[in-house]
């Protein structure tokens, strides 16, 4: 359906999966409705929903809809539904294999589901964890955003790259909650947006979501943003990240990386910005992350206008990866990451490691796994 | 008129300026003709002619075309002619504020032309030095190319920026026209072509003339010149110029800035290609040049396609300035300028004053002034 306002990219409602068709934007605000696991793979391929949290909580509910798929073929069959769960985990795992988010939380799914003895009992743990991943992102904007608004409360002009806000999460973004949450504590804020080729999402997306929030936004093609850094525009760079490895090195949107070797070279602080769900204790450093690939007709064509001769070739990386050591500091739910960032994110995924392990033991049910306060709205206590 | 295969980008046949229409590629290959100056000046200001020799030439031929609409009011009128030679000077240098060809181009046929003593013969020597400009550009290429070709003799993968080619030039090009000495002697060469946003000239210009020419080309997003650079994909960066102060720091197409950063963070050597022509002994250092800056409608739209929302700011300089302390070399007409760029620069516009002053002398014939050998297509003697 059409809507006039942006509630939600990714949402559950009346036991539907509903996300904003962001390949729509900024012409026409749409909701879609996921009702079988192809289409949530499909939404995911295509970019209907994208962004590395808003992917983690898309792939959640994603495995409810699988179950509820097996379950209306099947109700009562507790070996069917485990074989759903796991099928349609792996399904959804390889929709897209850069942001860690989304193996992150199929993963939390599958294990909080797959212990139990019914398949309603099954299904109702694993709508529950999913649940608890969108409350924990929202809970995880507003931290990232009043962590970052004290880390940069003397920086108002701010170029981002790509979309990384209400589109991006869950809740209120992570590089943009920092913008939200300087411009919702009455701070001077305005942002450049790198329009983000090939597909545009700090253009489409970034600028949306700002004019509609009534934050000043300035579009720029890729290209001017090494002028603008040289240029004395920018007081500081704030990006998102699809995947955090264990010594900092950060994979995101492509242009990132080189975003951080113009603000070094310019001398202008570089902030990485996510939730802990995107770094990657599996990953030693930047070697070990999957860059995806994408089709060329992202780069040659353009609404059906096209860019480039067919005859030419189309090299399309959709991500790249920024070396730690050009990283100023990460800005997260769990405060902000200094170097040396191998001892800093150690001790913060230690922390995440103590407060999830617990929740996830075999059997306990899903209420006495939920936080306290996050159902009714309310902030959970900090995790760390 | 549609015709198959480019000829000249630029060129005066039959007593008309005929340029290609470049907003139609890669789609149409189109040669118009520009019959008064308003159709120059308009032909400049929206890129259906561009790249820094190429406005020089156009603009030099449009001089004339300036004094055939006075001459054609006033056929025999000096006054009217000499008027007509001024306003129309002023008009085209008015056209564009940083290729500094232009300007250049406009005072040698004013320079040449102002002292007939006949609008007739007036005419006859703006001409001739339009096409002596012609000419000298199509051989400043070819220079230029064999001094690249021998300066990159071993480095096969090359970057490049925005469009410096056939279409750039009244010749092979600046920076492409290295490409093309290499494939021309047997050399292997391939070429990463970065898109050029906003208007597309690597992925609308370079990437169809290449093909054109049957060398390898592959186009990507100004974003993912980083990840190449950094992922040992480039063996050389070559860019053209708009114009290049006394102290070697270049202005060029937006983007070329960030693509001299990177290659420096990476190790790769970064090559800026022109003629002497591009160089402006009036400026010391980048910081006196005029960066233009541009519709924000070539950002925000494509092809009718809303990019951005309408109430976003856009910024849009067309071009950056990349300080000399980032470029490897510049290749030129007069051979390979090196560090200390004070110094070399200095040397190479010295030479090119020794060869000029001579030709300007007030009263000198058009036919004595053209070079032996240049109108017969051979080659006139090195410059320097």
């Amino acid at each position: 359906m059409d809507t006039d306002r942006l509630r939600s990219a990714v949402d559950w409602r009346d036991g539907r999966l509903e996300v904003v068709d962001q390949t729509l934007l900024p012409g026409q605000l749409r909701v879609v409705e996921l009702a079988t696991v192809a289409e949530v793979v499909d939404a995911l391929r295509r970019l209907v929903v994208r962004g590395a949290p808003a992917i983690g909580v898309a792939a959640a509910f994603g495995v409810v809809v699988g179950l509820d798929q097996a379950l209306r073929e099947d109700p009562g069959g507790l070996a069917a539904a485990r074989a759903a769960l796991h099928r349609t985990a792996a399904e959804l795992e390889a929709a897209r294999p850069t942001a860690v988010n989304l193996r992150w939380a199929v993963r939390r799914v599958v294990a909080a589901a797959a212990a139990a003895d019914g398949a309603g009992e099954l299904r109702r743990r694993a709508l529950a964890e999913a649940e608890r991943i969108l409350e924990e992102d929202r809970e995880a904007c507003r931290r990232i955003g009043e962590a970052g608004r004290v880390e940069l409360a003397s920086r108002r002009r701010l170029l981002t790259h790509c979309n990384t806000g209400r589109l991006a999460t869950a809740g209120i973004g992570t590089a943009l909650a920092v913008v939200y949450a300087k411009a919702a504590a009455g701070e001077p804020v305005e942002v450049l947006a790198s329009e983000t080729r090939p597909l545009l999402q700090g253009a489409r997306l970034t600028a949306w979501e700002l004019v509609d929030a009534g934050i000043p936004v300035t579009v720029l093609a890729d290209t001017a943003a090494g002028a603008a850094l040289a240029g004395g525009l920018v007081d500081g760079v704030l990006v998102g990240c699809d995947r955090v490895a264990r010594n900092g090195d950060a994979a995101n949107k492509i242009g990132t990386y080189a975003l951080a070797v113009l603000a070094h070279a310019n001398r202008v602080p570089f902030y990485v910005v996510g939730p802990l769900s995107s770094f990657d204790p599996e990953a030693a450093d930047g070697s070990r992350i999957v860059i995806e690939q994408r089709p060329a007709a992202e780069v040659s064509t353009l609404a059906g206008s096209r860019l480039a001769p067919e005859a030419a070739g189309v090299w399309n990386p959709a991500f790249d990866v920024t070396p730690a050591e050009l990283v100023t500091a990460f800005i997260t739910d769990a405060g902000v990451l200094r170097p040396p960032f191998g001892t800093s994110i150690a001790a913060a995924l230690a922390t995440r490691e103590r407060v999830e392990r617990p929740l996830r033991r075999p059997g306990g049910s899903a209420a006495s796994r939920r936080r306290p306060g996050s159902a009714a709205g309310r902030p959970p206590p900090p995790a760390g």
